[in-house]
């Protein structure tokens, strides 16, 4: 149908839009989802809760109307936030997840074999029991006996937590605005830092750097880590369902390089006993990952 | 006349308007964009051409409703199918470009210096005509005393192409449906390789390895391909305006690898004198670009 024709229909959006749902990433331009079935709805103490049947990407499960993850897609996301520190590091075995209730980024965390020990932190339970109920791929780990489950504040959780207590810190938040915002702030980095042994790593989801709406959240976080990491560097994969399709994360670390430390072979062997399982992130993935196009590499100096 | 001086002279008739057009990727989800005005739309001997203004992307071309560009994003697609096989060709000087009638792609191409004789084939001069109209900053190279431009089908003008006549072979082609199909067919490709002289590239676009509709074109496409070729890689690039965000090209070659024979020393004294005018490409990007995910490589083996 062309947009004459639409127009000449007097509709802003073709028949059944109720069966459609957008997440609108700028003015009235986004994500647009056929929906089959609203699976589930709550209001919790902290946001809304929705899981719904879409033609095209699975079950979708949304928080405040905002995509968290998809059937389809969630793979890459949680690849993509898990594996890229865990091969950096030579031995990981404590690992803290801020956010991520949903359990998918725990599961890429526990497909490691070293890993001890993993407090995932979520302020909603809800989130926790949808995702049980509702993605049993993606929370199954949740029954892992090495994770540890708390219904907490992610930023007072890290304020309390001991120096040096972890390896790795994945910060798996929703967007830096409302309860979220402390997840991006100067004294939740400063803490992050503080729990890390060395060598450690913290990871955060940082949006997307074609959004101009983001832009200065990234810029924002980049330069707070760098007041206490010698190594910060942004890498990006692939999201069909996330605004603008690409997705930035920011790794700071106590000091190794991303690339420059990494060893594409031993990575391999540390992946072998489950790289089957891996649909988005192998070594070669890892160090294409870091190379950013030119006008995020400006973003990011300018 | 120009395609803006009929709108004056009231020969087309552009609307204000304020609502959504949706480019459905499958069933009922895609991608959406808040229209500010319809600029133009006309229906040629070949199809819809339509350009409307969105609040999020800048102007935005469509072609019988598919989003061909925006004035936001072109400039991935278009570095992302011209740079790659230019750096890799030690001296390219002859370069064939197959649609693209917008002038994106060839703007690419005529950055490098060695270039002598671009000959662009776009079956719609429509195109043209509304790329000169509504989108200077991407056809302004269609004035370029290297530039021939010819209104012909491409199929047919690489069929009667002398042999080894271009160093380039770029397929700015629409989806695989309708007038385009031929353009992803054996026949086409087997001309393709022809007309190349060695060592030679041949760049296609490739849709998206996210998008389950076009997995079959794509593996088929390469498929061909690696019949004429010893050399044919998938590459990929982020762009947030084409269905899933992330698109893949084709590069088949005569001979040289398109990563292990890239020397990014050598792409980056080559890109120097334009590299401030590059926003996405530059060497790392490349040899990135490269590196799928591993359900793409695992979809390109099956």
């Amino acid at each position: 149908m062309s947009v004459a024709d639409e127009e000449a229909a007097g509709s802003s959006q073709p028949k059944a839009a109720r069966w459609q749902y957008t997440e609108f990433w700028q003015g009235r331009s986004g994500l647009t989802f056929g929906v089959e079935e609203v699976l589930h709805s709550r209001q919790t103490d902290f946001q809304r809760i929705e899981v719904v049947r879409t033609d095209a990407f699975g079950r979708l499960l949304l928080l405040d109307g905002l995509v968290m993850l998809t059937e389809r897609d969630e793979f890459v996301y949680h690849e993509m936030i898990a594996h890229p520190a865990l091969v950096l590091l030579p031995a990981p075995r404590r690992v803290l997840v801020v956010g991520g209730g949903d359990g998918g980024t725990v599961r890429e965390v526990l497909r490691h074999p070293g890993i001890e020990h993993v407090d995932l932190v979520e302020i909603d339970a809800a989130v926790v029991e949808v995702a049980r109920a509702y993605f049993p791929q993606v929370s199954r780990a949740l029954d892992d006996a090495r994770l540890h489950l708390h219904a907490a504040d992610g930023a007072a959780f890290v304020e309390a937590a001991a120096d040096g207590a972890y390896d790795l810190v994945l910060v798996d938040s929703t967007d830096p605005v409302g309860m979220a915002e402390s997840l991006f702030g100067a004294a939740f980095y400063r803490h992050g830092a503080r729990i890390l042994a060395a060598p450690g790593v913290l990871v955060a989801q940082t949006e997307s750097p074609f959004d101009p709406a983001f832009r200065t959240t990234l810029r924002k976080a980049r330069g707070l880590l760098a007041r206490l990491f010698p190594q910060v560097h942004m890498y990006l994969a692939s999201i069909p369902t996330y605004p603008m399709g690409t997705w930035s994360f920011t790794m700071a670390t106590t000091g190794p390089h991303p690339t420059a430390d990494f060893d594409a072979g031993q990575a391999a062997e540390r992946l072998a006993p489950f790289a089957d399982a891996l649909r988005y992130y192998t070594p070669r993935v890892h160090e294409a990952a870091f190379a950013l196009p030119a006008f995020a590499e400006r973003m990011l100096e300018g």
